[in-house]
């Protein structure tokens, strides 16, 4: 046989590149073709304006293979040490139950799914949610919860700007008990600064000292104690101030809940129940507040509604940045939340129960006990009289031989000054761990034995009047799926309800939902990844900082910027935090002023929200009529700002989804008046490889790692927003109390939690770049050509509202259905109920114009994929004719009455259409049905009736 | 707070034993209540034999809980080491892509599926497993393939016996090219040994000497060469013989096909088809030959049929043992097929498609061909003249030094006798692994360039007049889904058309349908189970042999067997190679006349097969009217065979799942004869823990390691069948010829390819054992109790056909619907498609008694889904009653309508009944909807019009 082809004709089978995109050469060239082009290259001269384009490659490296990336991820994780760490500080060890590691966490159906704004097709996680709810209204003892915020410290930092909302004390200072979590009192200073608050952080004692809004308690404190902080709360209410407690989750399960204690408030961690530590998350936060502050809730509730037919449905029922707080007046920009850790922390509880959970807590407090009876017999002493889980210790100047000793067992203690030291025991702690423990503190022959100290009087952790009486997850969901059978079918029942990307295309404008590859989800998983504490000493991590500076090169390369912040765990905080080095930018050059920030009419809700929480005054910038920045009113906005020019905030490609001609003059006039470019990254995904916006004009810009860079929403959550920044900026961002990061000025605070946010699912983002390369532009060109041509097909029959050069639109296109709603009455709340009959998520509904949806097909779906979808919107535009030409009544036809369920199909049938015509509206549907689970949800009823709880019976 | 609690009760909350449990204290006390018990040992009291009964506790270590297994696990694992192995010989490095690796392998949607006996909702992986047939029939240009066998070697054992099915030539000889692999010979020659066939094992070149029934030629052969076989296949054919060529499947991408060449049966493995080697297995075979052999293929064969509706529908369209030879004249006892793996192999076809797959074949022997060429150059001499990815190279006396060289680079070559060495390239082979074979083989300062070597003339390794040119993978599917989006949706797809143990109980008698818990399931995953050769240096492989002698010595404490033979990798096979151990047994005692093997007409229809398959002569024992073994008809038989018994098969608890009283005196009267007991292990679940099969009386038995110890069925495949033997049995079991094992005579041939069978899937009980150490005693105690408390509450509307003492059945019970049948014409096949609209698996249907239902729960399922259970089975009930009170005719009631579609419902509906009474009728159904895909299939139709490859648009 003569050899065909060299070998390096012969790339390795699994080149990931060919995965990635959905269409493939062949079917390229069709879309192409039907788009009138000889090729890929003539459709980017078309759309991407000639003044921004990079020229030459992306400097990357070559592209690695499937198995190639995983190998060389590998290398960089088994760098990483495992060693216990029994560091606290609002992390520990915990154990994910396997069959929610496997059948939830490792699950496309769960976590490549989208946010659940559209409820009757995502009943599934919208219930897993409101357990997670419940779990939080539970422990808490208050009245509502949402449905999880990004961590702790941020969790704290809402804390205080709800306090400021609803409180009566209008003083304009907060207080924060020196004894919270360093990383807390660091993210709620950042947030009181911008915010423009005195904060006070003083010893509890000293609370009645100070007249404050708020106060922030935290229980048990870092070092472990215990307070009744009963007192303290009854003099903040006193002076009508609000009492903001962080509590440890695990720990209410045996005390007192913050609810019955008299707090306004309570927030914290759910990391130990079930999510891997993951060197700082991602974790979800709980929040929980009184039934009077709903309206002030941050973040996402949900609530039980009913649908059409009268049945339970579950929805998000209050958003705060969308609906309460528009624009120029928010003091929240919270988004993101973190969905898929959420439900984990829910699972956790329904699969322990309450007596599993409180015997997990009694587990860790009796473990403690024993340590602390062998330690006190001893003469250590303890600092922190009362405890749960922590002891802190002075041990003078044996401090230095017990961490040896501790290293010689691969333990992790917290270090303190003063010749300190903190433990904390978990769930994966034994008696070994204490065995081990009595060894480093007491040296090996300390003849103690663990059974005749269990067998003795023991301290008492928790103080009597603490204990905890009240009841808890007594809902039967708690309380019947213990067995790993029943699990894994409510897993699988929930799931079902769903759609997600592993069906359908979800072809949602602006949110990006491409590929998750399972080669770059397998990495977070790994425990040298998953089990790290984030505040390890830096020689156990070196793994995750290699991988870590290498993507921060990497998206450098991308972006054109000097540096990145990978501590900002959402797009959202990722504005915040590059607006706040703006703003310390500013001031260091004596320009404190500088406080106004251009916005276009046409931006993301978030950005004047982000604005408003760093105190900058917003001036919205006017849009002409093809959505472009009016740049006339750009010119005398800018001057008429002047000095106090602080930024523009500017979306690229444009939220209309067009490459707006006139980036560069819109930059340039921002920096003649001094001020900074902020690009909003959400629309990234369109200049990857062909434009970099640091060489466009920007100063600063986050990416949303969830969106371009392949990490899943996960059903809402996690995302990473870290900014890029040029390098006047660098010294600016964020730094963070506990782990000294280079770059950021020493002493910055901190924007979140973690040093490197969410930095566990950082090797998501990670193996796609490694494996992408400089084929990366493959990508973006391909989103690019999928768009137009979604645009093309779809353009006789729903009129696209805007374009670009040559007609073109950029990665995501606009229809108008304002025209057939004023002459049918059909709305785009119908079509995109209407499309789940057809078995696809809706787009974007409404956003960023009124009546109309907004597509984004991203480069992973086929050709089959998207002529699927645009025979449904072709199908769809056919059933409107009828109801235009009279065929269909307004009142009775599938779209107004969409989404048909099961229940529809099997009750009396009456409608003027047939149950096929409703349920299996195109030949795929007939082959693989996928069922919406309930009615249209009644939004109305639900706000009216606001109930957020897990449903009885 | 005071301690409630001392830390030895306060149990780490993971533990197993409540998670394995369906029914937890509460619910097992009410199961109690309804059968009027006070607790468990009362029930057992009631339900077991005291002669047979276990006094004392299993001799296991205590229980591990989960983390502490996993921990326990991966020491094990880490002994292993994984190096290269470029060993050939049938295994070879694979890449399982990604999206299959966690989508398939990893999700219990797959993995927990049963055989899809039921076809109406097993769509899904019965066009997987047809894809898998179409690739077998397209690569190797034969008309007709099966389902998956074993493995290679059993599977060409299989061939030998089809060969002798229909060969004209009467001859009693076979032959096997010597060239074949060494565990192909051997099991070949066990088989042939068995049958009494005489085996020839020689050069290719004296095929012309013997007058044979049929031939085995490997293709390549075992030393890589590649030889034009039509002369020799010519020759066979005129001599009315079979030709059958093992070949290897990514070769035949190059190659001309077995088809082409003229071969009537083509075989071999399919691992390299991205199913990891997994120390052996488990992996699918194919298996394909003529059209006019189709009713003497062994195994399964998936067919196309249609449905009452006339829509496409597949099917299993033949079985031999259970329809074509009819237990005392078969051949073959194959079984279990190897579902799972055969679903991946084929998925990695759809994944690659024809050009993807060309590629990888290209490139293999691309790089062999650059290595061959450079070996040549410096004079190294090649036995193989031509080769596709193997070098078999004579390096005199440079052996040792070369093996040192390669050990150094962690890279393992086949080891071969005369200072021979082979070296088998794969898909995970790079230029690097090149490079460092040009170092080991020639030294670092060979001088040679790769590149350089690339461009230069190559040799030919593929003869030009065997290049293959005809077309393969033309169908669709393997043109299609090449993007992971694409993939993934197709997966999920075929998935949701399922339902497995994810989705419902299925309640299987003697299938024993459990948990597969994921942590039993995680293990088989890592990679240092996942990637070692079989026939690694014994020093790699450190981990696995101490983890399968400690699972051998745990399933020796629970049998109370003396050993273990790992080496059947299915319960059939274990019959099998039990009854060649006794064979062997008589014989080395002098009496090789002992040949009847006696078998209750109850018996499972594998065990008169595998008696054939010894040459046994099969007599049948009668049962009296409750089932059991008639003691009066076993005496007198087992006088009449008096020294001519070689041995009894008896199940135990019988096939009709009562534990039969006279087990001890059938028994006896066996041995009194000289007769050896075989027990069948199927129903070992209802023994664990309560008494021993060795104590009991049995000599030998095999334990389905897929019911009892929780290998999951994989949808049809794997299993494992071991066998424990007692001590006097011991060498007699099987060994193997390259893999010397302790404990059997050396020299004893194999029964399965690889040494200790599926080893990579024996973590799976492993980690079931050490979760639940004695406590599996509770498992065995809570299936029976979950089975009584079924039989206690179906016995009013379906009569329980058998039970046992104080009117108790074991672990399942058989309920009798012929009187029903004979009244109202519903027959068990209605009742069983009825419960697919309920949302169930039907029961094991009409074995052992015709017109029955045999219901297993197992200890796993709770007892809502119980009670979900009898309450569907009652409302079927009532609805026979509307057929037998005349309120539906016998024509059209949802019974004989059974399954209901959405087609149903979407068409015309003009039944008698409502479309809620045919697709919702229970509550669990309104809330949780399962669909059958298809309607009934029709069965005679598909064997009528047998067409067994994808069907075409």
């Amino acid at each position: 046989m003569s050899h065909s082809s060299r070998l390096s004709q012969l790339h390795q089978a699994d080149a990931f590149l060919d995965r990635h995109l959905g269409p493939d050469k062949a079917e390229q060239h069709a879309l192409l073709d039907a788009l009138g082009l000889a090729n890929r290259a003539q459709l980017i001269e078309q759309t991407v304006p000639p003044a921004i384009r990079l020229r030459g490659e992306l400097e990357l490296p070559a592209a690695l293979d499937e198995q190639e990336a995983l190998a060389r991820l590998r290398e960089h994780a088994m760098r990483n040490q495992q060693w216990t760490s029994l560091i606290g500080t609002g992390y520990h060890g915990t154990i994910t139950p396997p069959v929610v590691l496997r059948n939830v966490l490792e699950n496309p159906g769960w976590y490549t799914a989208y946010t659940p704004y559209q409820p009757e097709i995502a009943q599934g996680r919208l219930e897993a949610l409101l357990n997670f709810q419940q779990l939080t209204i539970d422990l808490t003892g208050l009245d509502l919860a949402n449905a999880s915020l990004l961590d702790e410290a941020t969790a704290a930092a809402e804390a205080m700007a709800l306090a400021r909302r609803v409180a009566k004390n209008k003083s304009n200072r907060f207080f924060v008990d020196e004894n919270c979590h360093p990383q807390t009192i660091s993210v709620v200073r950042t947030r009181a600064e911008a915010f423009g608050f005195e904060l006070v952080v003083d010893a509890l004692d000293n609370l009645g000292a100070h007249d404050v809004f708020g106060a922030l308690l935290q229980y048990p404190d870092t070092h472990g104690d215990i307070r009744d902080l009963r007192p303290l709360i009854e003099q903040l209410h006193t002076r009508q101030a609000l009492a903001c407690v962080a509590a440890d989750l695990l720990s209410l399960l045996l005390l007192m809940s913050p609810g019955e204690l008299g707090a306004d408030v309570a927030l914290g961690s759910t990391q130990r129940f079930g999510v891997p530590m993951g060197f700082g998350g991602p974790h979800a936060a709980y929040f929980a507040t009184r039934d009077e502050f709903k309206r002030a809730m941050p973040g996402r509730i949900i609530g039980v509604s009913k649908d059409t037919r009268g049945n339970t449905a579950l929805r998000m029922a209050l958003q705060t940045r969308e609906q309460h707080i528009r624009r120029e007046k928010a003091n929240s920009n919270i988004c993101t939340s973190q969905v898929l850790l959420a439900n984990i922390a829910g699972f956790y509880a329904v699969y322990h129960g309450p007596e599993g959970l409180k015997r997990i807590a009694e587990r860790v407090y009796r473990l403690t006990s024993i340590l602390a009876a062998a330690l006190e017999r001893k003469g250590i002493q303890r600092i922190n009289q009362y405890f749960f889980d922590t002891l802190t210790l002075d041990v003078g100047g044996a401090q230095t031989a017990i961490i040896e000793s501790a290293k010689a067992a691969r333990i992790n203690l917290r270090i303190l000054g003063r010749g300190r030291l903190g433990v904390s025991l978990d769930e994966t702690c034994t008696r070994q761990t204490v065995e081990q423990l009595l060894s480093i503190f007491l040296g090996a022959d300390h003849g103690l034995e663990i059974d005749l100290l269990d067998a003795s009087e023991l301290p008492q952790g928790v103080p009597a009047e603490l204990v905890r009486r009240s009841a808890y997850l007594t809902h039967p969901v708690f309380n019947t799926h213990h067995s790993e059978t029943e699990m894994l079918r409510y897993l699988k029942r929930l799931e079902n309800k769903d759609l997600a990307l592993n069906q359908a295309m979800i072809p949602l404008g602006s949110c990006t939902m491409k590929l998750n590859a399972t080669s770059e989800m397998i990495p977070i998983t790994w425990p040298e990844f998953a089990n790290l504490h984030p505040f390890v000493p830096s020689e156990q991590a070196v793994g995750y900082r290699a991988m870590i500076d290498e993507l921060e090169s990497w998206l450098c390369a991308i972006t054109g910027f000097d540096a990145i912040s990978m501590q900002p765990n959402s797009g959202a905080q990722g504005e915040y935090a590059g607006l706040l080095a703006i703003r310390k930018y500013h001031e260091s050059r004596g320009e404190a002023q500088r406080d106004i920030c251009l916005i276009p009419a046409s931006a993301h809700g978030t950005n004047p929200a982000s604005a408003q929480m760093t105190s900058m005054r917003v001036v919205t910038v006017d849009c002409d009529k093809s959505g472009n920045v009016d740049l006339d009113d750009l010119k005398r906005k800018a001057a008429q700002a002047g000095g106090q020019l602080a930024c523009l905030m500017i979306t690229y490609p444009s939220t209309h989804g067009v490459y707006e001609e006139g980036i560069r003059d819109i930059c340039t006039v921002v920096h003649e008046q001094g001020g900074q470019v902020y690009m909003d990254g959400a629309n990234l995904n369109a200049l990857v490889g062909l434009a970099r916006p640091a060489d466009v004009g920007a100063d600063v810009s986050h990416m949303n790692l969830h969106k371009t860079f392949c990490i899943p929403h996960g059903g809402g959550g996690p995302g990473m927003g870290p900014i890029g920044v040029k390098a006047h900026l660098a010294p600016f961002v964020a730094n963070h109390p506990v782990v000294e990061l280079e770059g950021p000025a020493p002493g910055n605070s901190a924007v979140s939690a973690a040093p490197w946010g969410s930095a566990s699912i950082l090797p998501i983002s990670w193996m796609y770049i490694a494996m992408m390369g400089p084929r990366l532009r493959d990508a973006t060109e391909v989103a690019i050509l999928n768009a137009n041509y979604l645009a093309n097909r779809l353009n006789g029959a729903f009129p696209v509202l805007y374009s670009g050069r040559n007609g073109r639109v950029a990665h995501e296109c606009i229809i108008d259905l304002r025209p057939l709603k004023a002459q049918t009455g059909i709305s785009e709340e119908d079509v995109a109920k209407r499309l789940m009959d057809y078995g696809f998520h809706a787009p974007t509904m409404s956003f960023p114009v009124p009546g109309t949806l907004m597509i984004e097909p991203t480069e992973s779906e086929p050709k089959a994929e998207l002529d699927r979808f645009v025979e449904a919107m072709l199908s769809i535009r056919a059933e409107i004719a009828k109801v235009q030409n009279g065929e269909w009544t307004a009142e009775d036809n599938p779209l107004v009455n969409a989404p048909h369920t099961l229940a529809d199909v099997t009750g009396a049938w009456t409608r003027a259409y047939s149950i096929a015509e409703a349920v299996t509206p195109s030949a795929h549907t007939r082959e693989h049905k996928y069922w919406p689970t309930v009615n249209r949800v009644d939004n109305v009823f639900g706000d009216r009736n606001l109930f957020c709880a897990c449903v009885s019976g």
